[in-house]
Formats: structure tokens, C-alpha cells, sequence
């Protein structure tokens, strides 16, 4: 018997549960003792679904996304505009997009932002295929869909000198204030670019 | 595609980390790209053992704790009281009062406690198996470590009425005032029963 655990087995599922971010001890302990009261064909499911995800589970070649295949569903569509590159740092921002539907361009998933303070420098990300994209021709515009940080800052920048040897147009989403948003609470910097960047109506 | 996600793969697992206990669908997504990080190996690993554990693990067949054997450590091992059986609801419960170091008898684990809001009643918990252990003989105390509650109290009258027939010591633990606790601050209940259960020095 361990010191903590009256089984080796719910040890080893803690953890399990433990090395997840996020998740303590105690909620791993929480969580393990959950699983045993499941059937088990659901827990044999549950493991299978997240170790099949790890093993099959693929980068798009051409746009980096997560993919099935080795062309997402995105990029093989031949209904997106395929002269329009939004330019995102994650998984979860292409899926942000996509529920607005508002956009109906191709993507490239950068997979970080550039950050000197967490050590990731141009070369950990997908920028040399990013160039390569745009340098194979047919691309018009680049939007970046990129944080409106610091460290976002600084990959806009980075990522407008590698791209201007290229003709194509560089954009870049509009900061402003929230839909829904009181003026008299959007900070400063916020408000002072919404009213630099004002559109017609 | 799904609606929402870049990959049959990644929607499946999100739903595996969404099923468990107060992890909802933003967490699970983080958790899925967490695991996507981690080398393979790791993550075949992590899932074989929440499946492994749900497998094999089993319920001791003396005191229903959670074991890896048809009887636990605490149950077979030599050296403890075999006189003393400690009543407990859950799993939790063995592990916090092993972990004081005070207890050298045996435990029951009752899987629950009365609840009739729950809609737990006797037959769901092993309060049969509590009572053929007690009339096997050789059991000369049994304590209740329930909680301080009203089903706590339940599960406590019921059992010493189920235990009344034997010629055993009934015993409850103490309640009172926690340990560093300031009277100030303690509630009316708590520390009226502190001074009605007081003890020599």
C-alpha cells in the first residue's frame, strides 16, 4: 500500500488526473473516484477517445489547424476564398472566427506569438510557411488576427517585414470598443484608437 | 467538419474531458490541446491507466474500501486491531483518517449515507454487510465517523439500531471545537455539545 492510496491503481489514475493543468490533487482524487462509478465500456471510451485523438489527430500542411486529414476541411474547400489568409495564433482562435461567421478566407495557425519574455522567437513558429504561402502566389490579402498586446504587437510588426517583399495587402482586425460596450467605461487607449481608426458610415 | 470543431478527433475528445464532474466545454477544449502537447507515449500512458485503474480496481471484500486485491492492505495486515471497526461513508474518509495516524483498528466503508432527499435508503449502502461482520463476532467496538449533519445523524440512529442486538460498543467521534479554533467564533451548536461531551484531564 502507498502512504496516501489504499490502492496502487487509483494512485496511478490520480495521477493521471493530476498531470492535466488545472487539476489538483484532490480534485484528481475527486475525478478518479467518479470514473469508478461509470460503466466500464464508458470509461474504456473515454480513454480510447483521448488516446486515438493523440495518436491520429493532424496538422493541416497547408494551414497548420488541427485536421483530421492532411488537408483540413478549411483549406480543401473549394468554396473559401483562397486569396484571403487570416493570420491567428491558436486552435481555439480559428474556431473563434468561425463562429462568427463572418469570414469565409482560408487561415494560418502561427501556434504561439512571438514573446521574448517566454523565450518563442519567429523560428517556433509557422512564419517561414506563412511566407512561403504568400511567395507561391494568389494571395491578395493577409488580415493578422492577432492579441492586442505587446507581444501581439511585435508579431504584427515582425510578420509585415517578412511579407512585404510580397505585393499583398496587410491588414490587420479592428480595436475598438466592445459591441454593447458604455463609452464612459473603455479605457483610454481602447477609446483613443476607436476614434483613429473610425470608419464611414 | 462538425459545426464547431476543426476535427471529428479533437470534438471527441473535448466530449471525454466534458463528461467529468465540473469540467465544462472551454476547459475541456484546453485540456484537449494540452494533450495534444505531450509526447505520445505520455498520453497513452495517462489514458491506460484511468482505463487499467477502472478495470481492476476493486472493492475489498471485508470492508468494501477500494482496493487492488479481493482483500485490502488495511484488512489483511496483521498488525491491526481486528476488535475496532471504524464506519465511514467513503473512500475519502479512510484516507483523512489514515492519515492522522491515531487509528490502528479496521474501517467499513458504507458507500454513502441515508439520505432520503437523495433518495439513498439502507439497501444502497452496505449496511448489511456491517451487520453480518458485527454478529461474525469478534468485534468489540464500532465507531462512527459520520458527519456532523442531519443524514449524518440518520445513518448513525439507524445503524445502532441495527447494531443494538450485539454485544458491542456503540461509539460516535467527538464533536466540538476544531483544534486552534476561538471560541468566539465557533457556532452555538458545535460548542454547546463541545461542553456537554467534555472530557477529564
Amino acid at each position: 500500500m502507498s502512504n496516501d492510496y489504499p490502492s496502487y491503481l487509483l494512485e496511478k489514475a490520480v495521477e493521471a488526473f493530476n498531470s492535466l493543468p488545472g487539476i489538483g490533487r484532490r480534485t484528481a482524487l475527486r475525478l478518479a473516484l467518479h470514473i469508478l462509478r461509470q460503466p466500464k465500456d464508458d470509461v474504456a471510451q473515454f480513454a480510447e477517445s483521448i488516446s486515438h485523438f493523440r495518436e491520429e489527430v493532424k496538422r493541416c500542411s497547408v494551414c497548420h489547424n488541427i485536421s483530421d486529414n492532411d488537408i483540413c476541411d478549411i483549406c480543401s474547400n473549394p468554396n473559401r476564398d483562397k486569396t484571403t489568409i487570416c493570420v491567428v495564433q491558436n486552435v481555439q482562435d480559428v474556431m473563434a472566427i468561425e463562429n462568427t461567421r463572418q469570414y469565409n478566407g482560408l487561415y494560418h495557425v502561427l501556434g504561439g506569438i512571438i514573446s521574448p519574455m517566454d523565450g518563442i522567437g519567429p523560428g517556433d513558429l509557422t512564419i517561414e510557411e506563412l511566407v512561403q504561402r504568400v511567395a507561391a502566389g494568389g494571395v491578395k490579402e493577409v488580415i493578422m488576427a492577432l492579441s492586442s498586446t505587446t507581444d501581439g504587437e511585435t508579431t504584427r510588426f515582425f510578420l509585415s517585414r517578412k511579407l512585404e517583399p510580397y505585393n499583398v495587402i496587410i491588414t490587420t482586425i479592428a480595436s475598438g470598443i466592445s459591441v454593447g460596450e458604455e463609452l464612459e467605461y473603455t479605457d483610454e487607449i481602447t477609446l483613443g484608437r476607436s476614434i483613429l481608426n473610425r470608419v464611414k458610415l
